[in-house]
């Protein structure tokens, strides 16, 4: 298969990694998955993955590309070795063929974030991993009003760490912002379900750390609107803590793969 | 309110407890709650649990009783200084107040728990720490056949550990056996769900390892009636493992509740 590129669908937790992206002598995503595939080809692999996730953020659907040699294992086999030498914190659900040139990054066309909100007294146990609890009710009308401003074309300069933005391009187009009720594993949480073509850094949570200002009464839904407006950080509410959001799903156009 | 029983709802992971019940210098989930109970009242708690779940297995809904003495502070002051003392692995949900005599155990009509399989060459990520990892698919259908057997009235003799039948009544009755597919988190699993009036030890984990020969295609759906009929644990399945077990739900008469 060589002229290929090897497409890897991966899920993982993000509590016991430094992040996906790799850096040299830090227990991250990419490195514990390229440091897997070294040993199964036995030849240095260099992955490009479709998004950065923080300390502490999960993956059900990252994807990761890299270009394939020729001799490499057939796809279930290579999912099978894969899983066998990177896991547990590290799963690799699917493994696609795309042409040459391929990236996971570039060509990716929507990313979906999904942020799990445990509100009320009662604190999440098995959903605990993978939640924030705030403790509170949250008014889901009210954030729902408020996620409606969010959408479309926007500079997002307020909800992105402000040394990240500086010079740059702050300009994103969020294609929907829902805002649901889920039971999952027995418990109640809230999800804020986030789908754009591509995101600023710790902007999905910024979102969801200024939504629930307003799921708390503390904000009115119309504040978001002048959030937007004054493309100032300290303008929007807290950044949510990274354990509730996860890298739900990445889109690429349904032809690309062989 | 002395005089009453005050009703613990109690969730839990099986993974750090060596089991439900009470052991003198063993982390138990008993010890657990009666500590913070002490804790917070100021005199010893004996408590009373509706089922006994063995070590690593989980609790959604575990009840728990104990004699009000008429000093404890209201059910929501209780529930919130119950979770600041003995969580994180152990969630009070909810607090009640019965009748006094009211016993968790003995007023129990019927008792759930779910056993979530993930099948297939993907390991569980999430659904990890409360599922049994199968690694080959399962047949449903032949599953759900051979549970058909299982429901009514039986000696289940051959559904659990062999001690701890002798020359004991091994007769229950199970309600409903289901079989279904569900997502959570992300993540497929299979669900055998059960309901009944009590349960013998290890029964549903040996009706899981049982069913789970079925759905492997080791054996057929007819063996099931003959499992039962030998009344002889060597002639079922294996003991499926512990994390992938969760009493569910207790349920008590509507007005059992002041």
């Amino acid at each position: 298969m060589a002229g290929h590129t090897l497409v890897l669908t991966v899920s993982y937790d993000g509590a016991p990694f430094r992040g996906f992206a790799r850096q040299p002598g830090l227990p991250t995503v990419q490195g514990r998955v390229e440091e897997a595939l070294g040993t199964i080809l036995r030849h240095d692999v260099q992955t490009v993955g479709a998004g950065r996730t923080d300390t502490g953020v999960h993956a059900l659907g990252q994807v990761m590309s890299f270009d394939a040699t020729g001799d490499e294992p057939a796809p279930h086999d290579l999912l099978r070795s894969l899983n066998a030498i990177a896991g547990p914190d590290v799963v690799v659900t699917g493994v696609r063929i795309a042409p040459a040139g391929f990236s996971a990054r570039f060509d990716a066309e929507t990313r979906e974030y999904r942020y799990r909100i445990v509100p009320g007294p009662v604190p999440p146990l098995f959903l605990r991993p993978t939640s924030w609890w705030v403790k509170h009710a949250l008014d889901l009308e009210a954030m729902r009003e408020a996620a409606r401003a969010l959408i479309g074309e926007h500079d997002f300069a307020s909800f992105c760490v402000a040394e990240s933005a500086e010079g740059k391009n702050t300009v994103r187009t969020l294609e929907s912002v829902e805002v649901y009720p889920e039971e999952q594993l027995g418990e109640h949480s809230v999800v804020v379900r986030v789908v754009g073509n591509a995101f600023l850094h710790s902007m999905v949570r910024v979102i969801v750390g200024t939504l629930a200002e307003v799921g708390h009464g503390r904000r009115s839904a119309a504040w978001v609107a002048q959030v937007i407006e004054s493309r100032d950080r300290t303008a929007a509410g807290p950044t949510a803590p990274p354990e509730g959001l996860t890298l739900w799903h990445v889109c690429y156009a349904d032809d690309m793969w062989l």
